[in-house]
């Protein structure tokens, strides 16, 4: 379906290619707060090499900040994993996950090798996304014990080798067979340092993911880890600011933003949710999206009138990281599987808490007591009109 | 200073002068989430002419609703007005408002003509935006009465001759001499209907407001004229999602966010905060930016260690509105006076709320307990660590 369509490498690939260099550097400032090219990393040959060779994407990018003369520099490097199902979803559960760990090793190896202290898979990255098809097996045979299952276990051994802080996002099933939506974070010492869950479920489209599972009941858990303190709002969550809002007072620096999306539903406003959270919060947002088409072997509807098919559209990919400045990092690829090397100074969070103040100013036991309010059945909205009219809708 | 700068006219001036017809395409959908050419809609000749001999762009954008069964379409048209001063800020202040007044009456004509039911001008329209000087005299001389001040009255005179909406944003002087950042209501029926403030006030580089006015007790009150819920944020509570969530829970359907603020600080920002509060939301988001650089006859400091100076920075205008979809309209121009005419189907307000579900999975009972207990001196925040360490910052 999706791909009768040919999809494009990228927003960026675009405006590089066609832009004159005097008006492609007015368009980056404008766009994304960086001058053109953005400042980016060194990456060792050996490394640019086996990224070549395994097929995936390396793009850097550098968030500085200014020098204190109190606190060091706390530069931190973050990197972001987006990829395509490498094997197609007929092949026996066991067998996908296997590749999927695989090209995983991979991808954490040259993280390492680039520096990565904190990596994050994309949402639910050991399946395919299924949940369209609503479905039980085979898809529910994906989901895993979040602290002893098979990809925890494989990544505590990456994590102790590489000192990295790896978070693995899963379809979790727990003790008493309900599944989750489940992010595991795992120490730089090859530890589970504990797990959060998806806040917000979506209804929408083929995003049938209230079928298989419900709202988190863990909150909003910060990771206080040897790299800056980490919260992972999992992909619908981006659309809700409050939930944003509440990492940010459980003190998070980094909030890493698993998804899985697709172009026709949420392209437009990829680039809008993450980035503004970034900024009302003034920490780093790190949007992690999967690439590529996922058919499945049976047909299924998408309540939109239209018939029934086998895939649901792109994966857009466009993994990018924001700053709390409001500047942002290119995407990576549209199409294909990628690593996004970002380094930060978390010292930019505080600065510009200083410079903008937003905290200072945002009047939060007024809006504890306004949102309990409006979250009563019996509220009265505040609303002024010069006459009694009946309401339209 | 600013000036020094050759300012551009627009992103999209640029994107559409360099970009060939399938590119422009591609990241015209990526961007702003309409096909390119965006619907646009028909002005009369004799508007446009009368436009153009006032020196005033005027851009046009329509947003469609899919038809329903049990409710008409609700269409609306807004005017978002950006301006320059038209007089130097050392004329004296009287005269400043008279030719302030004398545009505006241009604007309004012009917005009638082509069917504007709801106006808006930017923040504090009827003076220079003179904050950065901390000074007293003469520009508090610029306060008005809200109800009955001559700014007010002269627009309640526009409103009933073209029946229409006019959101008036002002410095106010209230009865006891207290100085307000507040935008009037005037109903078509040139009645005024009521008053809002800012909820937010920045203390950031140049923006000294909080030396002359403070925040809003009037709570996020939306006005329902003839032509939908209106709710109206001043400037930089546009930078605050919980105070654009609550217009949200007070039924706003539009909300307008007149402002003033300039490249060098925010211009990133620009095009993503007020329309991630339409998508978050699910309602209209009007943003309207001040255009051009205003110098002040006395030098003043910005507190970043640059040497005093006589202006703050070029006000980039770029005002536009986006939709509760993710789509968004094109800007006005970076550097002149301009009048966006958008159409609204508000209908897809509720379309969009019932697609995303927004509403549904905000879970905004939690919120509501969880920010009451972050606004706590004594909030703990949800922090798990694998072991004590002293904080780093």
């Amino acid at each position: 379906m999706a791909d009768k369509v040919k999809e494009v490498e990228s927003l960026e690939s675009i405006l590089e290619s066609n832009l004159p260099p005097d008006a492609l550097a007015r368009v980056w400032t404008i766009l994304y707060g960086t001058t053109y090219p953005p400042c980016g990393l060194t990456i060792p040959p050996a490394t640019v090499d086996l990224a070549s060779a395994s097929s995936i994407q390396v793009k850097t990018h550098k968030f500085s900040a200014a020098s204190e003369q109190l606190r060091p520099p706390r530069i931190v490097r973050v990197g972001l994993f987006q990829n395509k199902l490498p094997l197609p979803t007929t092949t026996p559960v066991a067998e996908q996950r296997a590749a999927l760990h695989k090209l995983a090793e991979k991808a954490v190896t040259i993280a390492a090798q680039a520096g990565v202290n904190v990596f994050c898979f994309q949402e639910t990255w050991t399946m395919p996304f299924a949940f369209c098809t609503r479905e039980r097996l085979p898809w529910v045979e994906c989901a895993e014990p979040a602290e002893d299952g098979p990809t925890t276990r494989f990544l505590q051994q990456l994590a102790q080798r590489y000192n990295m802080v790896i978070i693995n996002p899963i379809l979790e099933r727990d003790g008493g067979d309900v599944l989750w939506n489940t992010a595991v974070v795992i120490s730089n010492s090859g530890q589970v340092l504990g797990k959060t869950r998806k806040n917000h479920i979506p209804r929408v489209g083929d995003f049938n993911e209230s079928t298989y599972y419900m709202e988190s009941t863990l909150g909003h858990p910060v990771f206080d880890t040897a790299f800056g303190r980490i919260g992972i709002n999992i992909c619908y969550g981006r659309h809700h600011p409050l939930n944003w809002a509440m990492f940010g007072f459980n003190n998070a620096e980094i909030v890493f933003n698993p998804s899985a999306t697709v172009g026709a539903l949420s392209e437009p406003l990829w680039g809008v949710e993450a980035r503004n959270a970034a900024i009302a919060n003034s920490y780093f947002a790190c949007a992690i999206n999967r690439v590529g088409t996922e058919s499945f072997p049976n047909e299924f509807t998408s309540g939109d009138g239209k018939p029934a098919h086998k895939d649901f559209g792109h994966f857009y990919g466009s993994s990018y990281v924001a700053g709390p400045d409001g500047s942002r990092s290119a995407g990576l690829s549209r199409i294909s599987d990628g690593l996004l090397v970002a380094e930060l100074d978390l010292n930019l969070c505080r600065q510009v808490r200083d410079k903008w103040g937003f905290r200072m100013t945002q009047r939060l036991p007024m809006y504890g007591e306004l949102f309990t309010k409006a979250s009563k059945p019996d509220y009265k909205p505040q609303i002024i009109g010069e006459r009694e009219k009946p309401r339209e809708d």
